[in-house]
């Protein structure tokens, strides 16, 4: 699979460098952080899901290609307006956009000054990500060239509209709640629905879209492309509680970030808020009190760790993270074998298992 | 005019209140918010725009209600990260998206305080443009239910992008950009183009896609389309010259607003830009030296329309403002006469020679 991956990665890499949509982009420093994101590589998991989707049904790849590298731009423009809301200043190890606009605004000829820069860097991000999910929209339009019927572009458009943009936004909306509230207050159940609202439903849309690219279909609704959305999102869920494990047990020479993180942020996990409704009393009060710290300590991550374990929130996540994978794996047995079938069944265990 | 124009408004109010799009966004004060703008009315000039384009050529206004609700829908987005960019705190007389997001975050189960509230206000507010933005696409993805081909909706999607999205957001970014630079450095042309991406191109996207549906065809090449669209531009830019000479010249009791606050912000409209260029170097300094004022007296207003008067600039201004009018009329009599036709005419004058 990984050498599939680095294929696909490959090709769309180009097809998003080569694209026309940003040229006439003014003035030149908003193009240039339009084309930043997008252009700074990485899996291109959605891309790939979304391809071996479409040859899983028997479609061609080459006309998954505009649609693949759409939902991509659509990753990065949510990427660009998330890192505006958490304020964050690194994305994949380089400044995010809004930093990187805010350094634009301190130069010449404009020369603002700290907390001016800082605003107008951030009203910049804001049209950088809405300038890209004009272009993702206008990439999908374009689907048409590679011999899609334009019902089935309409379709997929909408379906965009749907998923990508009322389904992921609600997500991103619901995380940016519930960071403003108390941990006590929230419903695992309510934190399960975020997820798969903000990362499950833009994987579902990567997986509709490419079997009804396979298909030639204008709607989401074939047996097929039901059961593929179900299996993308089911893998999106999965990871994301993988996520939320590793960030608490997960070893940091692997995982390349510290583990604890969470921790500090009280970040409203299902783990941390099932610990939360099984511990006893004590043990409650004993997890509330080793949120928000400034630093964690091994000894004092070790014991968060038995209080996971002991009231058994750690075994039910990841039991939680096991049925999902099993679900993922009986979607996909049901399609006939090819080669696509064993890149998805990879790439769940690649999602879902993984340790970093 | 008026009546036609109050018309489609009221079935534009209709439309956009009964569609489902965002019945289903979490969490329900982001909803609320989604529906906000859109729902608070105005006279809907872009829908009628589109509307009365499409009757012009003979085609169906009943196959044009979708389409002209999402051109209201994407032009209701661009106002609310319009009113982030310039922290304003009205609109039509109502408190800003941004603002009514702070307030929800400041209230209960979220209780956060003012400065964290306001933060959160925003970022809930780039969030609802977002949303309104997919709604947009998704409206006019839906356009194939009132019989337009798929081919006409992929082709008026993706037009949407170009206008709507890269002109238009370009156009924002240049006036950002320019108000964060001396008015000594900026060229009167460099302003025009400014205006004919920021306030031009969405009413050239109405006007196209009235054609466009009313021909059913999925390019903006036809004769028609370009000439209906090179009108809306015309009359959209010489709007905005009228908007700049008002927002000095004009009566403050029909305005309705401010006369002055242009130059308290020192906006650099072209009419500021041509009398700095034109004036003498000693009315130069002065009018320099009459930016930023925190009030203007009637004195001060009065010197100052004196010396745009005597540098030439207002004569100008108003000579492109009548140019373009000209040309947007010249446009429209090439069409045979029909009741959009007048409507068109009006519309024209409305735009161009209004007092208010």
């Amino acid at each position: 699979m990984q050498a599939a991956l680095r294929e696909v990665a490959a090709k769309i890499d180009r097809v998003i460098a080569e694209d026309a949509f940003p040229e006439s982009i003014q003035p030149a420093f908003l193009r240039d952080s339009v084309r930043d994101y997008p252009g700074r590589g990485g899996k291109r998991l959605r891309p790939a899901l979304l391809i071996w989707c479409c040859g899983l049904l028997g479609g061609d790849p080459c006309r998954a290609w505009l649609p693949a590298a759409a939902v991509e731009v659509w990753h990065n423009w949510t990427l660009v307006h998330d890192d505006i809301i958490d304020r964050d200043v690194l994305r994949r190890g380089v400044p995010t956009a809004h930093c990187r606009l805010r350094d634009a605004v301190a130069a010449a000829p404009f020369r603002q000054d700290g907390a001016e820069a800082e605003r107008q860097g951030m009203n910049f991000a804001v049209l950088c990500g809405d300038l890209q999910q004009a272009w993702a929209n206008h990439l999908l339009s374009r689907a048409v060239e590679s011999g899609l019927r334009a019902e089935t572009v309409t379709g997929a458009l909408r379906r965009m509209q749907e998923l990508g943009g009322r389904a992921l936004i609600s997500g991103e909306a619901l995380d940016v709640a519930f960071s403003l509230r108390s941990p006590l207050e929230i419903n695992p159940e309510e934190v399960l629905e975020m997820i798969r609202l903000k990362t499950g439903a833009l994987l579902r849309l990567a997986a509709e879209l490419g079997a009804m690219t396979a298909l030639d279909d204008a709607t989401p609704e074939r047996e097929e492309t039901r059961m593929l959305g179900d299996f993308a999102e089911a893998c999106g869920v999965a990871f994301q509680l993988r996520d939320d494990v590793l960030g608490i047990f997960g070893d940091e020479t692997k995982l390349g970030k510290a583990v604890g993180n969470d921790l500090k942020e009280a970040k409203p996990t299902v783990l941390l808020l099932r610990a939360l409704a099984l511990a006893a009393p004590a043990v409650r009060r004993e997890l509330l009190a080793s949120l928000h710290l400034p630093e964690y300590t091994p000894e004092h991550l070790k014991r968060v760790r038995q209080w996971l374990r002991e009231s058994g929130a750690a075994e039910s996540v990841a039991a939680d993270c096991r049925k999902l994978a099993t679900r993922a794996r009986d979607l996909l047995a049901v399609f006939p074998a090819n080669r696509y079938r064993d890149y998805l069944l990879e790439f769940t265990d690649y999602l879902t298992v993984r340790e970093r």
